[in-house]
């Protein structure tokens, strides 16, 4: 059996390109494609929705409310939803999934990264392998999917200090 | 919450290295420290026992044997066992496993490559993260986590042709 | 027969790292070593000296004089001398260099890179093969070695929009 | 000035692919297209001749003048030549060009690799890399340009034991 998985890109550091004439990394365009190409992926067909190319630090609250109902819309009609964000912001979008879904139709998985696929040693590949992986092995609900972890929401917050996730009575000050 | 989980390495094409005086790729020494350390291990610690390094069709009875006798031996112990081997015979000591363990006492997730670590475009880090995702994930039980795919023995068979793994009924000849 | 090579690093995009904390590319540690481990270098031994590690923007009238100084100095002690440099402002210390040495006891080659090397795509590994390689063949002067091209100064400038160097009458507007 | 170089492809490990079906490495398409896009390329422009793909231990004696003759011939309408070539028998190549054409009419560099591009650590492109910029520097005649040296025929024979090339009268045994 294939599963069906709908992909959401909206930008974030995963996603960042190097701009070599101004020497910086920015979103500008999708990188995603060439991730996904370099995965073995029997177990699923990806459909791709390129819903914005941002760092989620410039996300405005119609933003990730954008993202929250294009990812609840999406879980009724797909076996599950993966959603690439940027980490700053990335909890955000996901508490707005439970406010506007509550228990999605199918799993809602949210992955970003703390160093863009672009850089030679990246945590790019692993979490979207996990996030691509998680989605078919979890009940319906929304989480996050992210350094070797899974973990749902609502409670997930960032712990800066420690470049991850959290739930939140584990965080620390960053 | 860290799990703990117990990771044997058995050798595989995953664990190939090349030996550049004889031009050939062999099992020699463990590539999957490297592995590991390339990977951020938030939800984990793993526990690492280096069982063999062996190609997986130079394996005997009594190595099928003391593999599947380990891992449900540690699965007692540990809340999951990864198990890294070629996947030539891969299927044999995961039955060899539900024979003599049954329902272990935590997940047992077997897990390979169908190219080395060493290549410059390899399955091998996609498969082992996707090894130590899954054995949180599922109920206890034995399985092969691989492309992106999770199945469980019995009845799981490699489809040479596809150089993936299938369940038996939708096996291609090869 | 080995020669002796000193190794000026001064910084730039070449050894620009990632602060993952900040997200962005900057010079703070040298990853020089971890380029020369990368290489094999059978024709050379090296001496590494760590002047600086600036972004060659950044640089005073007083850093070039420094670096120009310190690079024909050490060309008279040893068989070649290769500087690793910013490329907005290598040309400014080539010239200085001939302009405080004239001809050099032995070459001084510079290098530099259009996309740091922890970029996955990057020409810095390329650069400083050329570099360590050009300053073995080339009569004593003072050269800029990237993108498989040895240029002699004076004469040379940065060729912003083609995002290489070139002899000043070859020069695009960038 | 851009100069005009012929590269010619023999095969050997540089070239080498691994056939996941079987399990080796042999040479079987050619990658140096995928290594030359991953240069940057400004002081020359590569015209591709590929005249065969095989191991160096599997050339004849006919294999040898073929490659021979072809490179002098080349050497007398290009500004260089760089020869691909295994290295086992590169030397028997080599010598075999200044039997024929004693000082070719421009240089031609042969080059090879310890270790194949395929391989995630290699020394194929820093010896390409190498073998391009040397093409340029050095007065007519034939070389080998590996490991960061250029060492000039008749006497280069390869030091087995160290895995590199030298002088005949530096050679250790292997």
């Amino acid at each position: 059996m294939t599963r069906r998985i709908a992909l959401i890109s909206t930008g974030g550091t995963i996603e960042k390109t190097y701009d070599e004439l101004r020497g910086v990394l920015e979103n500008q365009v999708s990188v995603l494609d060439i991730m996904l190409a370099s995965l073995e992926l029997r177990g699923i067909t990806v459909h791709r929705v390129p819903l914005m190319n941002k760092d989620s630090l410039e996300m405005s609250p119609e933003d990730h409310t954008l993202i929250a109902q294009t990812a609840a819309l999406l879980a009724a009609s797909y076996d599950g939803v993966v959603v690439v964000h940027g980490t700053d912001r990335l909890a955000v979008s996901g508490h707005r999934v439970v406010e506007i879904a509550g228990t999605p139709a199918s799993p809602i998985v949210f992955t970003g990264a703390m160093r863009p696929y672009e850089l030679r040693s990246t945590d790019a590949l692993q979490n979207l392998t996990e996030a691509l992986l998680a989605v078919q092995l979890v009940e319906p609900g929304v989480y996050v999917a992210m350094h070797n972890q899974v973990l749902a929401f609502p409670g997930v917050v960032k712990d800066r200090g420690a470049g991850t996730f959290v739930k939140r009575r584990e965080a620390r000050e960053g």
